[in-house]
């Protein structure tokens, strides 16, 4: 029975930290355990009921594709979203749908970057960029941000300096995810004027475009497109804004037309988007402003709460309030975070229930950072946060000290 | 302005034959024509109904991800399918669900090959098979068929010669897309024994499984897997099988537990597939036995209206009637298929109705063939597949001659 050689690059490919300890999640709750999820992005807030209609009223058949763009009525739907924000300069043809957020950014990774070439992100960065990277045989190039300052961009000549004669492209997040960070309107002007001035793409994952507190105002990319029309891509997704995860549907978005035409040639390699999914989320449009603005506001009051409860527990070592998405990286006072994270699915029970987290050192390009860091997701609701803080604050204390 | 140069790899993903010519379809039935779509295989079969009640009744809320690996509810539902089929050696822990059987091609690609490394496939093969290729930087070498074979399998020695040091993997496809050619026991072993004198990855399309005719049977590579299990792969999709195309689910199958937690972490690195189209999906085991006949007898009848249309036009060449799938590759007296088939859409009316066909030259890795031949997909009932075969008639008598 020959063994044969897979293709070394499948090694390359990390499992996620967000879903690497799911197995050990799945046991406990075989097990009886009641399992509090803080490790993923995935919503409790419900899916606005003018989307659920389009489920229950659903009269097509067959489930046939849909246009390797997207299905028009959702093209429109999200043309229109982009109006509303702003951005009348959008079109058609500046939109191409994607399975998701994730084939958004590994389409634009692919469309910039050769084999080899490099991509500057900056560290701590959503894990699955990882994958993307590897997949595309592109090297993500970290550029550190540091949690004493709330995770904010390092100063011009740092990123300056992460700049190779490879480098094609800056990868961002605002607001971030694994941080919550909102970058300022002097950050992102500063991101552009690099930009220019080294002549790199600039790719710019706003799947949180909601998501900011304090009344701050998350600055897009969107500002700066019509300046840089040919080096500016955003990368979207409805996971978060519509709480539609299992939907699986976002969009790259340029005015650089041989990106799109790139685009759309990769996406007909893989036929169409989900039917369903998309003439579901087309009723975007009659969602009302109100659900985003409950949802804004529920988020808030989770991140306070979820502060002002970590702040309670000794040794935790906690950023300034992130202004925006809604997770933090949080320092905990072990060696080992990811240790510590099985530790709670695996030996530790209080009242029978445990919590799960994402380990952070997966959000890390640099080896050895973030160990001791945590990523939380604040997706619970308040009583349930309090609960979780208090199940860690305890385990905490039980963990041995090795 | 500065227009930057994107990645070159970019440029080798090709427009997809099958969708290119959609602008031109597009426009064509904005001006009101009625355009017969034979171009691609989106069946007009209904889905089953006690797929769509899972829609209907839908009582979820939020629509959350899904697990990577797939919703459990489907990948029972997709173990229990192997089962029945007789492969009872099938666990979940061997099934990876995929945005489509798309998705499960790419996957199979990236996990067996290196860039730069090459995979044997029989032209003319399914276009996409191009994309998978380029987005993963591995070349596809073209063992060519012939329609006066009716596409079958030229010798063993043909085959073998095209193995080179770089040669990592066989792609197969039967019951065939494009040509409806289901390989015989004879050509199954024969490729088995390939396989396991060289070394190879067998990578098995089977989304066709249930479309063969005239009582004959496909020969899946399940019936293999035990014998080369670390070699075997198949790759399957539901759009056909249940008339779910726009649903985009599919899996990829191996005993090989490398290649599942490879394919694992791809999967991880873009979360989930969609969370309703596999709950809807999941239902399968609830379709009863008589659809997929109903529905094989009906592509059968379909497939012999064709024939017996098209062989009453004048200088076409027919293939042996195909034996499953539901296409066929036929050679038009014209020079130029592409044109011919611009032609259709853009200039020629009869009664304001027009035919759309795939042009056959994206189906081959060889430069120059299959310049004169289309795919024709016989998705249409007999009734419109008549009048479909007219207008191509006529088509073909105005054409101008150059």
């Amino acid at each position: 029975m020959k063994k044969l050689p897979l293709s070394f690059r499948l090694e390359t490919v990390p499992a996620s930290p967000i879903r690497k300890l799911v197995p050990f999640a799945q046991k406990a709750k075989a097990d009886g355990v009641k399992v509090y999820h803080l490790n993923i992005g995935d919503p409790d807030i419900k899916t606005p009921d003018v989307m659920l209609k389009a489920l229950t009223s659903w009269d097509r058949n067959p489930i046939s594709y849909s246009l390797s763009q997207g299905e028009p009525s959702f093209i429109t739907a999200l043309k229109t979203y982009y109006h509303r924000l702003g951005f009348g300069f959008i079109e058609d043809r500046h939109i191409q749908v994607t399975n998701g957020g994730s084939e958004a950014v590994s389409m634009a990774i692919f469309a910039v970057a050769n084999p080899g070439d490099e991509i500057i992100v900056f560290e701590p960065f959503y894990a699955n960029y990882n994958s993307y990277g590897a997949v595309n045989n592109v090297t993500l190039v970290p550029v550190s941000t540091k949690l004493t300052d709330g995770f904010h961009l390092p100063e011009q000549k740092t990123i300056e300096d992460a700049i190779t004669r490879k480098t094609k492209a800056l990868l961002i997040c605002s607001p971030n995810n694994p941080t919550g960070t909102v970058y300022t309107k002097k950050e992102m002007d500063m991101l552009v004027s690099i930009a220019k001035k080294f002549g790199l793409f600039l790719l710019s994952d706003e799947v949180y475009r909601e998501f900011s507190y304090d009344g701050k105002k998350q600055i897009s990319l969107f500002s700066y497109m019509q300046e840089i029309p040919y080096q500016a891509v955003v990368l979207d997704s409805l996971s978060k804004r519509y709480s539609l995860c299992g939907a699986r549907l976002g969009c790259l978005i340029s005015l650089n037309e041989d990106i799109m035409g790139g685009a759309l040639r990769m996406a007909q390699g893989r036929l169409s988007s989900g039917l369903v999914d998309q003439v579901m989320a087309s009723k975007l449009t009659e969602v009302p402003v109100s659900y985003t603005k409950a949802v804004q506001k529920e988020y808030q009051m989770r991140r306070d709460v979820l502060f002002h409860e970590l702040s309670t527990i000794h040794g935790i070592e906690l950023p300034s309030k992130p202004e925006g998405a809604f997770y933090a990286i949080v320092g905990l006072p072990v060696a080992d975070a990811e240790d510590f994270c099985k530790f709670l699915l695996t030996t530790f029970r209080d009242n029978n229930e445990t919590v799960m987290l994402a380990p952070a050192s997966g959000f890390y390009g640099t080896k050895g950072r973030g160990r001791n860091e945590v990523r939380i997701a604040y997706v619970l609701n308040t009583d349930a946060l309090r609960r979780s803080v208090e199940i860690l604050g305890k385990a905490l204390e039980e963990y041995p000290k090795k």
